[in-house]
């Protein structure tokens, strides 16, 4: 299974944290854990069969990747988000990787059209065999790999502090009827207008993929068939 | 003499505090206070004849504000920003803004009319007598009335962290030979797009204003005349 890499916290710790980690991640995109719900590190040290410390450092580490909430004095959370801020935040992904894909156009070498291609095979293959979980961290990586190869260290630190609620609605929407075919062939297109070194069609494309995303997904927003 | 509003942490403090506040903002942004200096207490204190309270919680506001840069252990520096972060910065700026005018014209009402009205009215008279630390400071409050009118709390909180920075390098971008002109034309024919509720053209307008402003500026950087 591909999963992000793990944030510094958790490079250093034992197997039993990264397990923890792998564990409670899974769960959150899953939906299992469902958004709102309180995280009790008893209650998982119990359910992973732990004790308390792998699983804060767990918890520590998926805090600074976004994906669990820490409030403090009250504890940690699976992190909710509601229709309107759905759309906030699409819109906003929309222009800033729109610009990230811009000039990811401008700065693109070979290695960056390897990388693109390789994860544009992987995503192919995710989707004929249905993993959802593989194709949000796959769909994830890609988007990543744009921003990055933008050179712009303002544009990627930006998109990092959105980026833990973009893996969680990727999850959603990536789950929405018959968005796999539609998100593989947006994909094809911007990395197509990357390879081409059409800037501004690289812009336009993501552009559009986040826009269609948005629409989605504001007409079945994460929740309604959780219950 | 129109400023921004004085951050929280100044509201309730002493009359001082709001003098020294102001000060050292003017130096700032004038650059007698030139970027990547070293921001002494004792001798601000000697120059403003205040007592070191003051001059701290001055400093610690204009920090909040981004206009000051505090480093733990070596103490509070004026901010510097080398040419390729002023372009980052920029474009940057023209996709967040850009999208902040085009959601801004879609939630307008006759009070946004009004106020973005006013604050051309005045930009012009500051523009007329030259007052530039003036024109700045009205600049800032056009583009943060378009941004706070986009109803987007993502888009407001991002623009928000890059304040401090778009108004130092306001200050710098409206003292280049002509550029009051251009700069006044280009707030009227945004302001004029977000009246007439053309969403795409107030969008197209901002990005080209702080795509010019950009351009100009990566002509001549900010220090390249200061020494």
């Amino acid at each position: 299974m591909i999963t992000l890499d793990a944030r510094p916290v958790l490079r250093e710790r034992s197997t039993l944290s990264a397990e923890a980690y792998t564990v409670i991640r899974a769960a959150i995109l899953r939906r299992e854990l469902h958004p709102g719900k309180k995280l009790n590190v008893r209650e998982l040290s119990e359910r992973l069969d732990l004790s308390a410390t792998p699983v804060k450092e767990a918890l520590l580490a998926l805090s600074q990747e976004g994906l669990v909430l820490s409030i403090p004095r009250r504890g940690y959370f699976v992190p909710s988000i509601d229709s309107s801020e759905i759309m906030d935040l699409y819109l906003l992904r929309s222009v800033i990787e729109g610009l990230g894909a811009r000039l990811a156009t401008q700065h693109a070498n070979h290695q960056t059209d390897h990388t693109l291609l390789d994860i544009l095979g992987e995503l192919d293959s995710a989707a004929n065999t249905e993993h959802t979980e593989q194709y949000g961290n796959l769909d994830f990586r890609l988007h990543q790999t744009i921003w990055e190869a933008s050179g712009s260290s303002r544009l990627i630190k930006t998109a990092e502090t959105l980026s833990g609620q973009i893996r969680l609605l990727m999850s959603h929407s990536n789950e929405l009827p018959n968005r796999l075919t539609t998100s593989i062939e947006e994909h094809q297109r911007i990395v197509d207008a990357i390879l081409n070194r059409d800037a501004a069609r690289a812009e336009q494309e993501m552009r559009h993929h986040l826009e269609n995303a948005a629409r989605l997904m504001s007409d079945s927003p994460p929740g309604a068939n959780d219950q």
